[in-house]
């Protein structure tokens, strides 16, 4: 019942998230088994993640390609694939029936020590693990796709989840490089979806009150608001922008805020209008049939920001600011 | 009245603000004329500039420090400081006496085509312009601080700020590598500080909610949400976040998002026990003496990331994506 520093891992579902967490995984040295119910999809995924792993190596984000593609095996069925496994990472569509199915089974094949996780971002450890003999070691860990570039993972568990299994996962995550956050209590969207949520609900409200464009929120927000955040989180943020810290700031500001937040509170769903508007704005600034091209520049994007961040954690001396 | 591509410059107020104003208008090289209520802060102000170029100069934020500051000149008059000037960006005390008062001022000297701007976040255009016989050209073009890191620049007129006056100011801050921003009303908060807003409440309310701990939810943004977010706004975020755009997008999670929505309504201000509870959390990872140090980290963050942006940008070739 040790936390292994590198566990043996089971990858279960083998399309793009699936990939990713194997890049992850075995980047960082683990033994990492994939399974996925079409054989043919697992042998493929092998590929994929080879040449994933190619990519990130001219990024510097993975120093050996073929070492750690020697720690990536294929197995035949579920149960070979986690019958040596310290934490199985579940994978398969969000739905509801097909995660109770395939936590049945991964619970009554893996070892009892094993720790066994889905990526699911939206349906919570409650719905799918309440009558299984292991639940105590299974939870969610969420994952930001992909997860082999954004490192943060929503650690969250039923709440007969175990305390150690949730402590574990977070020393498996921190052992191969990724930033675990525990979410203390299970809520609909996790932290990061109820973020991110709050942020738009408002941006959809500017534009639909025609406060700004679609464009200039975009702007605001990637050459203004996204900066620090990319390296500190808000209340870092806030803590470093008054004299006395994080108190002085919400002395500050809390009543402008306050007088803000009672006009951010409708609760209308997005009208087809606005939808319009926004698809409109969007699509003269990017037609259509570019997206994919978009995607690709956004992936190089997210390594080479990946490369900068790795860079300034690694960096021993700093320019003087004076 | 045509658009100088390089106005002539005059920066009202010599503090952080102001100097860092001088710092983006002067290496841009624009003519940047400084006046300052005391005269010693307007010299010692010129000193600091140049401190601050040369540490920008490092990071390649600066090409020619002895070029740029070539470009400085100190006033002894308010009068003389806006005599030749094309465009005045005004950073006195956030105190509405100060502004109309010197708004005044500066509607009285300056030329008549020169705009003339103030530096506020808190102060709307129309309550210090309304009098003026010049009110056509005056507008608030709000900064985040420092401006010489932090593009984005929110451009808010009052309603009888000229249409001119608002597309002349873009294509000066477009001239000198801002990014600016047009609020298309007047609101309390303009984009940046309303879109902030929205996101601090929900992580306040997160926190206070036992959720999550004060750490793991700056770690879900620093580590997660706010990589995307400092290079592609957030529509552009979930644009490229669905198979068929953003329409898709809203299609699939826009009923998610009211749901939580729901649940982020209230409106209460922050309680002193929530901010104690967060400033423990915050001075349990940097005590209080460490933070002007962490302030020092946080630009040199800063001048790192938007070295690495420019870096980016510049690029001709970009590795293949596969």
């Amino acid at each position: 019942m040790n936390v292994p520093s590198l566990p043996s891992v089971s990858i279960i579902g083998s399309g793009l998230i699936g990939q990713a967490w194997a890049v992850v995984f075995a980047r960082a040295g683990c033994v990492t088994t994939l399974w996925d119910g079409n054989p043919q999809a697992a042998q493929q995924a092998v590929t994929l993640i080879e040449q994933q792993m190619q990519t990130l190596a001219r990024y510097g984000l993975v120093d050996d390609v073929v070492g750690a593609m020697a720690h990536i095996r294929v197995a035949d069925s579920l149960e070979a694939a986690v019958a040596q496994s310290d934490y199985v990472q579940e994978n398969l569509p969000e739905v509801l029936d097909i995660k109770l199915d395939i936590f049945a089974r991964l619970d009554a094949a893996a070892p009892p020590h094993a720790i066994v996780a889905s990526s699911t971002s939206g349906i919570p450890a409650t719905a799918f693990t309440e009558d299984l003999a292991g639940r105590a070691r299974c939870l969610v860990a969420h994952p930001v796709n992909p997860p082999s570039l954004i490192p943060v993972v929503e650690l969250s568990g039923a709440p007969w989840t175990s305390e150690q299994t949730l402590v574990r996962t977070r020393a498996i995550m921190e052992a191969v490089k990724q930033k675990p956050v525990t979410v203390l209590q299970e809520i609909d969207g996790f932290i990061l979806n109820r973020l991110q949520g709050a942020l738009l609900r408002e941006a959809f409200r500017l534009v639909e009150q025609g406060y700004v464009s679609v464009e200039d929120l975009d702007t605001t927000v990637s050459h203004g608001l996204g900066l620090r955040w990319s390296f500190m989180g808000p209340f870092e943020t806030i803590d470093l922008n008054a004299p006395g810290g994080i108190r002085d700031y919400a002395q500050r500001y809390g009543p402008l805020y306050q007088e803000l937040a009672k006009t951010q509170v409708d609760t209308e769903p997005w009208s087809n209008a606005l939808i319009d508007r926004v698809t409109t704005a969007r699509r003269a600034d990017l037609p259509e049939d570019k997206l994919a091209a978009r995607r690709a520049w956004r992936d190089q994007r997210l390594m080479a920001l990946a490369a900068h961040k790795l860079q300034q954690l690694n960096k021993t001396e700093v320019p003087d600011a004076d």
